[in-house]
């Protein structure tokens, strides 16, 4: 049965145990306090549930999860440089502790040393494991990729959007439990549909993440709400939007970052029923990601785990 | 019998048939860029013509040959972003004719595009060829820091340059001769004399190199003289001057960019007897290259084919 303290444990732990020496702190450092910021540690804590859900052991995924979850930072270093973005969990971002140079270095090297610990697996399984996690990473950085070409441009639909998405968050989190499968020796099938279980689970997260940007509670959410209306992002809110009252939510782009424009696009928002279409919209993904997990031959004290930890992940306020 | 031209169309047929998409313009017109700005196909040549000196058809390490190259213009896209060079090969560095933004996600892509070239071999290949991929990638981001960390630094030994130039440039061109090796499935001790020759060439060649900045030819050398006296960049001549003559030397430090500063460090050099100096020294790596050679059994025509290519290297006027 799956504990999920239990498994943050073993993540926490593993995180701790990461091959990062003593030397050349410059470059070591900075991975250091990446991997230690906190964060949900979703994308390895699917991994190893993943395992042990088909029957084997967590820790025989402990180096594909660790793996996955440094891919994961190492994105976060190097999009924090491109979005210039200087917080990050609470803290300031690498590059603004230290600066441009160490988190394009410190980044680079975390992707290596992601391979690297992907790779520490029995041998008849290394050129499954390492398919899936370079076409994952080559996927990411397409979604990347189109999420700054949408910066400059105002016809972003929402079928793009959902592709951006796809690419840019949900694959990882399929990386994961594929990774999780793998180990356990599953079939090729059964790989497939917890791949299509995660990226399904991704969409509904990311949707989330767009919901509570701009409809969240500041007090829970942790940030500021808003955000994403006053840079103008292309999120499922605002394509849609763009695509069902141009123009009067094409007045405010480019419009300044006041509070009175935040307010008048969230009145659009709202007369558009947004807020309660993304959350069909949530649940018709958190749906599909748990038909594709009927699928699969799991206990039902499992199958619930994940069914339970969709639901938290999509309904989650912060 | 190994024919250069042979093989530098081979690797030019490979680079123009790399799996770069038409889509995403903006992450993949970068990369097609930058692979082809020429440049001296010095890892893939040596890749390739180490495969056939031990009696394998070097198109068996094509992969291998083209993702060490990929993998070694990831490394230039970063570092030119890391040191601001607005040029290279004669042409603008990608961060200048595109953006930051660019120059960092293109060269994720590059990295994570270099591993799954170099792992297209056969499956019980796959971890000896993976691992000395990594661990050459990691070395590398050594290297670098070293150097980034050498900048604000005025004690820089020459031991610890040539540390760092060993793990910022060398190991690459061992990582080429060892993976040329590994697909003509030498044995152990051979990987490792080849790996030895080169990474004692590649010090020679990173020493001339040095003395090429500062005492070559403009007109042959094809960019002007006296950029790494200018920018205080630590080098072997430095690191020597500055254990010799640190008064003398010490002067000109942070001294602003002059021509008579690039004259009177150039004095300081010769009286040391430098110029002379340094060649001794590239000599002498060119003979430990060339006797790892000796011990490899390979054919008198190829053994004459890597000495002369060391020879070359060594005497470069560009």
């Amino acid at each position: 049965m799956i504990d999920t303290s239990e498994l943050m444990e073993m993540i926490d732990r593993g995180i701790s145990r990461l091959p990062l020496p003593d030397h050349l702190p410059g470059l070591y450092d900075p991975i250091r306090y990446a991997m230690n910021g906190g964060g949900k540690r979703l994308r390895p804590l699917l991994c190893l549930a993943t395992c042990q859900a088909l029957g084997v052991y967590p820790e025989e995924a402990l180096n594909q999860a660790l793996g996955v979850e440094l891919f994961h930072n190492f994105t976060l270093l190097h999009d924090d440089v491109m979005d210039r973005a200087d917080s990050r969990r609470g803290r300031p971002t690498v590059h603004c502790k230290w600066n441009d140079t160490t988190a394009i270095l410190s980044g680079d090297t975390m992707l290596t040393l992601a391979t690297q610990i992907v790779a520490k697996c029995p041998s008849d399984k290394l050129p499954s494991v390492l398919a899936i996690f370079n076409s994952t990473a080559m996927q990411i950085y397409e979604g990347q990729q189109m999420d700054m070409d949408f910066e400059s441009r105002s016809d972003v639909t929402v079928n793009e959007y959902m592709d951006m998405i796809r690419l840019k968050t949900s694959v990882l989190l399929g990386c994961a439990c594929q990774m999780g499968a793998l180990m356990a020796d599953a079939s090729g099938s059964t790989v497939r549909q917890l791949n299509e279980f995660a990226v399904n689970l991704g969409l509904a997260f990311q949707l989330q993440d767009d919901y509570l940007d701009t409809f969240g509670d500041p007090a829970t959410f942790g940030k500021n709400t808003g955000g994403d209306i006053l840079n103008d992002k292309k999120t499922w809110l605002l394509s849609t939007a763009m695509q069902e009252a141009p123009e009067r939510i094409g007045q405010w782009i480019n419009a300044g970052r006041t509070q009175e424009k935040i307010e008048a696009v969230k009145a659009v928002y709202e007369e558009l029923r947004l807020p309660a279409r993304i959350h069909e919209l949530i649940d018709s993904y958190a749906a599909a990601a748990l038909s594709a997990l009927d699928m699969v031959n799991i206990s039902s004290v499992d199958h619930e785990w994940f069914a339970s930890l969709t639901h938290n992940l999509s309904l989650r306020e912060k």
